[in-house]
């Protein structure tokens, strides 16, 4: 899906909202815990329940691996659920030399057709740019997480910036903002503004509202995009457990228009 | 397998060799690529054949992932097959916020039982943690790698250190030389004596010997430990592709055992 697409999504639905699938069995109402596609059918009921109050799903691999191929088959279950018309992200963090970069972006691009990865800058350029040869596709690249542990290397001071911001730097060079976003934690909406300066077109993926925290006024206050929004905002856990009843999926539309509210 | 066994092994079989199964079905001998299941009957074939010659295998997720549940599987029965007694790797390079990075512990330590997974160190303390709360596994950090790219972010200075030397020192905090390794690149063999100097008792895995173009006398001269070698020297493309006729298995085990004369 197309950055110009993506806009007027957001635009139409008057919404930046990601919703996150980190669909966790242990956490999902106990009506459905017996049944053989649990999760599936949770996700389902979710998917159903917003899709017209989001513009994106962001699907957490590790999630699903921790259930082994069975897991792998219910995350291309889950991808195959969503509208054609919504845009997909694989929540994946992964980056490797470039031969195995390679294999992760036609895992996720090809033999699952997500329209978004988030990757990790760690390794470098060539570590990321066979993900950005999918033109057609997004590449999301972390910048400044929302944990705690960001202080401890994304953080670090090189020169007279932060690690996060050379790589804001650094890697917009290799992309362009059609075809890269950048993950910027929203707890730290203080540095929004700084960001939104060396990076001003491209969309950032705000996890960390919600569960994890973050501020949601500022988020669009300092890192929006004047008339395009430039922001999806994610939420996970507090649309996902919204309830623990047989009214999950009503009460995690109710906490997604909620957000949606707070976001239009 | 705790460090003490895998020294033993090192001693009794006279070799740091890791095998890395980055099975990549397009460069597998023809005469396999027709069959079912030709991946799982390569591996098994280049485990009979080097089991004795190595010891540890690594498995790099990404040449599995790429063919969706079934490479799930296949790297299930890859695992299964390779024999108890050898230490096994999932080259994963994973790392997410704390709740995350758990259920991909449980994914590679549970679902899967490997020895050990590597991460990625970019999200800081939160994210490497839950793979250390498995104290009979061990944990990988990235510190340098052998890509081109590593200059990058890794060899950015902070202060008078490079990023690479400053995760060494802080994430050695987070756990003991019995549960962490690190990557190290053995392209960058010049700097593994100040390494060495930073984690004088961490085990090193050292990828980019081979294909990548590292100097493995380099590696042992200024990466070991006296006495407990302290350190995994692996070896992918170069043992794999060794052969693309019949004799594959044959060709590997010859490249495995002249690896293993370099290094005993």
């Amino acid at each position: 899906m197309s950055r110009n697409k993506l806009i007027a999504d957001i635009q139409e639905k008057r919404t930046c909202l990601c919703v996150g699938l980190d669909t966790d069995l242990a956490k999902i109402p106990t009506h459905l815990k017996g049944r053989p596609d649990a999760i599936l059918e949770f996700n389902k009921a979710i998917i159903d329940a917003t899709a017209d109050c989001c513009v994106a799903y962001k699907i957490n691999t590790a999630f699903y691996e921790c259930l082994g191929a069975k897991g792998w088959d219910l995350m291309e279950a889950t991808l195959a659920y969503i509208p054609k018309n919504i845009f997909t992200i694989a929540d994946a963090k992964r980056g490797d030399i470039g031969n195995t970069s390679t294999m992760y972006a036609k895992a996720f691009f090809e033999t699952l057709s997500f329209d978004a990865i988030t990757v990790s800058p760690y390794m470098g350029s060539d570590s990321v740019k066979p993900f950005l040869e999918y033109t057609n596709k997004t590449t999301i690249v972390l910048a400044l997480t929302s944990n705690a542990g960001s202080i401890d290397f994304e953080q670090l001071k090189t020169g007279d910036e932060f690690v996060y911001e050379k790589v804001l730097k650094t890697s917009k060079e290799w992309g362009t903002p059609d075809n890269m976003m950048y993950v910027v934690g929203a707890t730290k909406a203080s540095s929004l503004a700084q960001i939104r300066a060396i990076v001003p077109e491209h969309f950032l993926l705000i996890p960390g509202v919600g569960a994890q925290g973050g501020d949601i006024d500022e988020v669009l206050k300092y890192g929006g995009i004047p008339g395009q929004t430039g922001l999806l905002v994610n939420s996970s856990r507090q649309i996902l457990y919204a309830s623990s009843g047989e009214d999950f999926a009503e009460k995690a539309r109710a906490e997604a228009l909620k957000l949606l509210g707070k976001i239009s």
